[in-house]
């Protein structure tokens, strides 16, 4: 009996351990949420002021090297780019400034480059959305790829990429 | 004669390094650049329609753990938060996502926390600005700070920091 109850926080952090590290499901095309996103450093950003949205594009180290040498065309296998989705909302005190509403995340959108892997989809580029803060991968099936690729094919000639580094002096 | 020619290029060497070192002068309230904020991670972002600019607010190790634990009124003492600004430009190939100019770095623009070195101004902050890519010092003089603070009045309430952080899942 004592050993039972000695036993009983234990397995409650076991499977607390487990269910947080699950926590996340791959896209239907098999990409998993990147570990460490959120502390991978800035881009760019920009404002959709046709969906009214706000975005940071985020990059993961192989992606900011990149970046910052003027090597992105092709951007190099390994880059990771993540585009972070928040509706709009202007500034309490300033209301010409248009900020992300903190109680609106729409989504997190990633690409991974890796012309090998990803060469059967004519990018060279995996796709992956998950949806608001509950993180529900985005698609049916591995055919949703086709709506991102279709929305990107104007940046077919800056490898797929709408964004342009905004580059730090 | 050999000596003094096998020096020159080691003098040149201590000369650029001194050269860069120093290359970017404190403020006239005494602020220095601070060191790796181009390694910064992002708090928040917006776009100010008013003067037609895109910002990204990024946060030294201290402000990020202030940030995600949500201890921000009062920012604790150590917070440094940069916003670094762009002028406006549409991205090329999407017409209403409104993006940074690459070519159009406004300033660096930084807020230092510290409750008693800062006493004195009645804010506890520190202010800075450095202006475009020369990153030259804004203000002749110390008293440049009341523009800041002036600017930031509306929000005393929430220690003087207009950006609430966006959070990601």
């Amino acid at each position: 009996m004592y050993k039972k109850i000695a036993l009983l926080p234990l397995l409650g952090t076991l499977f607390a351990f487990t269910a947080q590290a699950g926590e996340v499901a791959p896209t239907p095309n098999g990409l998993k949420l990147p570990e460490g996103y959120k502390d991978w450093r800035v881009i760019s950003v920009s404002h959709r002021i046709d969906n009214h949205t706000l975005r940071m594009i985020l990059g993961n180290d192989i992606a900011i090297e990149a970046a910052r040498k003027g090597q992105t065309n092709p951007w190099p296998d390994g880059t990771i780019l993540g585009k972070m989705v928040w509706k709009e909302k202007p500034e309490d005190h300033w209301k010409t400034a248009i900020a992300p509403d903190p109680d609106g995340f729409v989504h997190a959108e990633f690409m991974f480059k890796d012309s090998k892997r990803f060469a059967d989809n004519g990018t060279g580029w995996g796709w992956a959305r998950w949806l608001g803060r509950e993180q529900k991968p985005y698609g049916k099936n591995a055919g949703f790829q086709q709506e991102c690729i279709a929305c990107h094919t104007p940046v077919k000639g800056q490898d797929w990429v709408f964004t342009r580094p905004a580059l730090l002096p």
